[in-house]
C-alpha cells in the first residue's frame, strides 16, 4: 500500500528534497497535495509530475496564476492561508511541514489534528509553540517526526520504549565560520562572512544563526520538547567536521551516534520511509577520505546565544518564542548592515529583559509573544543596542 | 520479576566483569549456576556472594577441594566437563558462555538447546563452528547476544527486522600496536611488543591476534555469522582510538555508530539488561578530552591475516576452523620464541593449502578438524616455514 504524502512549503529547500525522494520512488507513494508561498510556475509543475491531487498557493493573489497553470489537469487548486490549513486536514498518512517561520504554525497544527505523522522541518513550532504542539500530538495521537540533522540523528538513537535509561543527549555543532575568532574580530564579521557556512548551504537567515551558534541554542529547545529527558541531559559539542549528526549517551556508556553526508535528504528519507528505510542518492560515508573527527567544547563567552538559549529553555514559557521572534529581527538587522554581529544577541538579551508575559496558551496568543518580541526588537535596533 | 543467569566461565576476565554488573543490582538478578575450570577459591568465593544455586568445576581433580569450600553453605557442587554442560541445561534465561577455545563450544551449544538468550564470549563457537550453532539457536528459539565490544555495537546499531536497509557494516580495528609499522621492521617483532595494545589490557593470545589484525579477521566471520548480510557487506576500518566500537550503515546514508570506554562491561551490560539498560560504573565518554578521532584503511600487505580470514568467510565450510585453530598453534609458537612475528600468518596460509575437509555437521567434526588442523601446523612449525 503507498504511503499519501502532503507537503506543506513543496517550492522550498526541504519541500524540494522531499520531492526529489518520492519522484526516485513513485510505487511507494501517492501525492495528495502541495502548498506554496508564491511560485506558482515550481507548484504546478510538481503538481503535475506528480501526479498530486490538489495545489494550494498561499497567497491568494497567485491563484489565478496557478489555475491557469493547471488547466486541463485535472488538479483543484486553491489560494490562502485557510486553503493551505485545509490541505493539511486531507489527511495524508505523512504530512512534510516545511513552512518558514510561524507562518507554518497554523497548517502544521492543522496537520498534527488529523493524526498521523508530521514532519518538523523548521524551528519556530517546537520552539515558540512547542508546548502546545507537542501537547496537540499526544491527543491527537500524531507522530511527530524531526526532519533537521541533529533531531532526526537522536531520533534515530533515541529508545523511547526507555526514555529513563537515557543519561545525555549530545547536540553536535559545526560551530559556524567563526569557531577559531576571538572576540575583537567578530565585532567586524560582515553578512557576507556570515552567510559562508562550512558544512551546509543554507539561507542566510539560518547560515548567521549557525555563525552566532543561536541556531544550535534553538536545537536545545527543540530537543527538549521531543525527546522526554531532563533540561540538564542536554549538551552541546561542536564537531566541525558535521559528520556525526548528535549522539544519545545511555546509563551503560553506550553512546549512540548518527552519521551522514551532510545533504537533508538523508533525514527526509528516513522520516518518509520509517519505521522503514528508502534509499537516497548520496554516495556512502568515506571515512578513509575524511580521515578524522574532531571535538571540542562550545565557547559560551563568544556565543552568548548558547547561554540565552539555555535559560530560555530552563524559564519556558514564553521565554523560547521572544527570543526566537528578537534574533529574527535582529538577524534582519545585521543583514541590512545595521548591527554589528555582536549585537544580535545583544538585541535578543535586551528584549528578553524588557518582555516577560505569561506562557501562551492558544497559538493565538503565541502570535501576538512573537508580534510584540519583534516589535520590542525592532525599537532596540533602531534606538542602537547599548 | 528477577532474570535468572548462569555464567560458564565464571573465574576468567569475561566472567569477572559479569560477576560484578550482577552484584551491582541484586534485585535485578538471580543466579543459577557458576562453573569454573579449575580455580575452586574464585568460584566458590563468588557462588557464596552471589547466593548462586550450583558450583561446577571442569577440573574432576578439584571437586573435593571445591566442595570442602563450599561445605555448610548449602550450595550443591559437582564436577566435569559434563557437569559443566548439565550447568548450561539448567534453564537460565540468560547464559554468558565465557569458557575460553573450543572447550567452551559444548556447553555453549547445551545453553543454546535449552532456548533462551545466550551470550558469546567468545570467537571460537561463531568462527569454527558458526553454522552449526547458528542452526542450532534457530531451531531452539535461542537469542544470541555478542558480548564483545565490536559485535555488540553492531547488536546495538543493527536493525533486524529489515537487514535488507543495511548496505553496510563497518568493524572498526584499533589496528594494533605495529599499525604504523613497516614490514620489515614487523619481522623482529618480540612477544613483549606484541603484546601491548595501545587501548586494551587484554591475554596474551588475544594481544599477539590483535597485531596480526587477526583476531579483527576473526571477527568479520563473526559478524557474517551473527548479522545476515551479504560478505561483501562487510568493512574493515582502521580507527586507532577504538572508541567508536563499529558502526551500520543503512541505504539512506545514515551511519548508526556505538561508541563507549574501553571495558568489557559496557557491551557485557549491555546484553544483561537487554533489551533493557543497566548502569556501569564507567564515567562518561569525554569527546572534549579525546578531541579527535581517526581513521584509515587497513593494509592487506602487511597484515595478510585479513587476507586470509576474508578468504576463509568466502570460502566457508571447515575453512574458518581450520585458520582459527592453525592460528593458535602459530601465536603460541611466536609466543615461545619459535617463530617469527611474519610467520604467525604464514603457518595459517601453509596449514589452509595443505588440509581442505568437507564442511563439518557435527561438534564432533569440529573437533576432529582442529585437531587435525593443530597436528599440521604444529608440524610445520617443527620444519620451519618456507
Amino acid at each position: 500500500m503507498k504511503r499519501s504524502v502532503t507537503i506543506l512549503g513543496a517550492t522550498g529547500s526541504v519541500g524540494g528534497s522531499t520531492l526529489d525522494l518520492i519522484e526516485r520512488e513513485p510505487d511507494r507513494f501517492e501525492v495528495i497535495a502541495l502548498t506554496a508561498n508564491s511560485d506558482v510556475e515550481k507548484l504546478a509543475a510538481a503538481a503535475i509530475r506528480t501526479g498530486a491531487r490538489h495545489a494550494v498557493v498561499a497567497d491568494e493573489s497567485c491563484l489565478p496564476a496557478l489555475r491557469d497553470r493547471l488547466a486541463g489537469t485535472g488538479i483543484p487548486c486553491a489560494g490562502g492561508a485557510e486553503a493551505v490549513c485545509d490541505a493539511a486536514r486531507m489527511g495524508a498518512d505523512w504530512t512534510m511541514a516545511a513552512i518558514v517561520g510561524l507562518a507554518g504554525l497554523g497548517s502544521a497544527m492543522a496537520a498534527i489534528e488529523r493524526g498521523g505523522t508530521v514532519v518538523l522541518a523548521n524551528k519556530e513550532p517546537l520552539v515558540s509553540a512547542g508546548d502546545l504542539v507537542t501537547a496537540a500530538a499526544r491527543r491527537h495521537g500524531a507522530t511527530l517526526l524531526p526532519a533537521d540533522s541533529e533531531h532526526n540523528a537522536i531520533f534515530q538513537c533515541f529508545d523511547f520504549e526507555r526514555p529513563e535509561r537515557v543519561r545525555r543527549i549530545i547536540l553536535t555543532a559545526s560551530g559556524g565560520p567563526f569557531r577559531d575568532w576571538d572576540l575583537e574580530a567578530m565585532r567586524g564579521v560582515t553578512p557576507s562572512q556570515a552567510c559562508a557556512h562550512p558544512n551546509w548551504s543554507m539561507g542566510a537567515k539560518i547560515s548567521v544563526d549557525s555563525a552566532t551558534m543561536m541556531n544550535k541554542g534553538l536545537e536545545l529547545i527543540e530537543a527538549a520538547r521531543l525527546f522526554p529527558v531532563a533540561n540538564d541531559a542536554l549538551e552541546i559539542l561542536v564537531h566541525r567536521q558535521s559528520v556525526i549528526h548528535s549522539m544519545v549517551e545511555y546509563v551503560d556508556g553506550s553512546v549512540l551516534a548518527q552519521m551522514g553526508p551532510s545533504d537533508m535528504r538523508v533525514p527526509i528519507a528516513h522520516t518518509l520511509a520509517w519505521p522503514d528505510r528508502m534509499a537516497t542518492p548520496m554516495p556512502p560515508l568515506d571515512f578513509v577520505a575524511m580521515a578524522r573527527l574532531d571535538f571540542e567544547a562550545p565557547d559560551a563567552v563568544r556565543f552568548p546565544a548558547l547561554r540565552l538559549a539555555r535559560e530560555a529553555l530552563e524559564a519556558g514559557g514564553a521565554r523560547p518564542a521572544i527570543l526566537n521572534a528578537a534574533n529574527e529581527v535582529a538577524v534582519a538587522a545585521f543583514l541590512a548592515g545595521r548591527l554589528n554581529f555582536l549585537e544580535i544577541a545583544a538585541i535578543s538579551a535586551d528584549t528578553l529583559d524588557r518582555y516577560d508575559p505569561v506562557a501562551p496558551e492558544s497559538l493565538e496568543a503565541v502570535w501576538a509573544i512573537d508580534a510584540e518580541a519583534r516589535r520590542i526588537a525592532g525599537e532596540r535596533v533602531k534606538d542602537g543596542v547599548a
